[in-house]
């Protein structure tokens, strides 16, 4: 198998953060986005949709979107669980990753791209308006996140998991979206700098 | 347990469906969306991100987000399948449904919001060039399902997945967000009148 990544985006670094966790060495093949390498006929025929990242099978198959790859290598790799043991537990988890997708992950990308100016070709229209909409959403998602990061070590409870790797990237993927954690913020920032602190935070 | 819901609006419905399909029988408890009940304090204490549904289970625990609580009950009661057997094929059903959500469902819900009339109050402020940013993203990804529906029944492959529910409850959201399927996509329109004529489209 080969994993098609995309360097310091944010989706392709979520599957190698969680490759990390597992201790699983997966061969890459690095795509260049700054390139437009994604929107190449040769990467379109591997993900008509032209993101990253890829995971290609041996057989040929082709997986994509990055929960889907993250959770094809928990089945067969269950140690340590990322995705919880047991139906409540996953669906807290699950439930904590798709909530800080939709209200953090998301608005701050929408951000990203409809306001710097790297993205001009890339997002086509920009949408300033757009941008400028979805900053009170981050704050006050960042605001329920530090209300609960007050009671548990980690996102969905006492144990990391793959929610953790999507509020990190979410929040590091703030940088170049030109946003900042409020200082008073601070279950927020302890959260953030002990997943920080994880070597996988550096793959 | 019982299911916090939302009536018409489509993710409450993405629920009722998966229920329909694998036949439970939830208590529902329905929730005023148009009267704006989902802004309550009661129900803010239910799901402090003010979103339908909402399952609550017998211990008071509260899972959020339409696919982790389907999971959840697919944990519980695993037949008939509507999240695939085996690492791969979950895996492919995944990609799909989630692929659904961000170039669908998506796209067609930021439609609906920033340009009807009735959810000034509820999106604010209502950005109309965002609408209209997103309605190619809508075509091309229709299109792009359109191909892949030749080669096969449904959207996962030759089974109705929730893959599926996502997709039909999406293409149905696209009439009060003022869109329509093109005549020319045949496989589209063969496989929405598929699903649609299944029982469960009725929940």
């Amino acid at each position: 198998m080969k994993l098609y990544d995309g360097g310091r985006a944010p989706n392709p670094r979520r599957v190698r953060i969680y490759l990390a966790e597992k201790g699983l060495d997966v061969p890459l093949e690095p795509v260049d986005l700054g390139a437009l390498a994604h929107k190449s006929p040769e990467y379109t025929a591997i993900n008509p949709l032209q993101r990253l990242p890829a995971l290609q099978l041996d057989d040929g198959t082709v997986l994509t979107e990055s929960i889907a790859i993250c959770r094809y290598f928990e089945r067969l790799h269950p140690e340590p669980p990322l995705f919880g043991i047991g139906a409540k537990e996953a669906a807290v988890i699950e439930m904590w990753e798709r909530r800080i997708e939709f209200h953090l992950l998301g608005p701050v990308s929408h951000i990203f791209r409809n306001s710097h100016p790297a993205m001009k070709a890339m997002e086509v229209p920009q949408v300033p308006a757009w941008a400028d909409a979805n900053r009170p959403r981050v704050q006050d998602f960042l605001a329920l996140l530090d209300g609960e990061l007050r009671n548990r070590r980690y996102v969905a409870g006492d144990r990391y998991t793959v929610a953790d790797i999507t509020g990190l990237v979410a929040v590091d993927f703030m940088k170049p979206a030109k946003l900042a954690v409020p200082e008073t913020l601070t279950h927020l920032k302890r959260w953030h700098a002990d997943v920080s602190a994880r070597p996988s935070a550096q793959a």
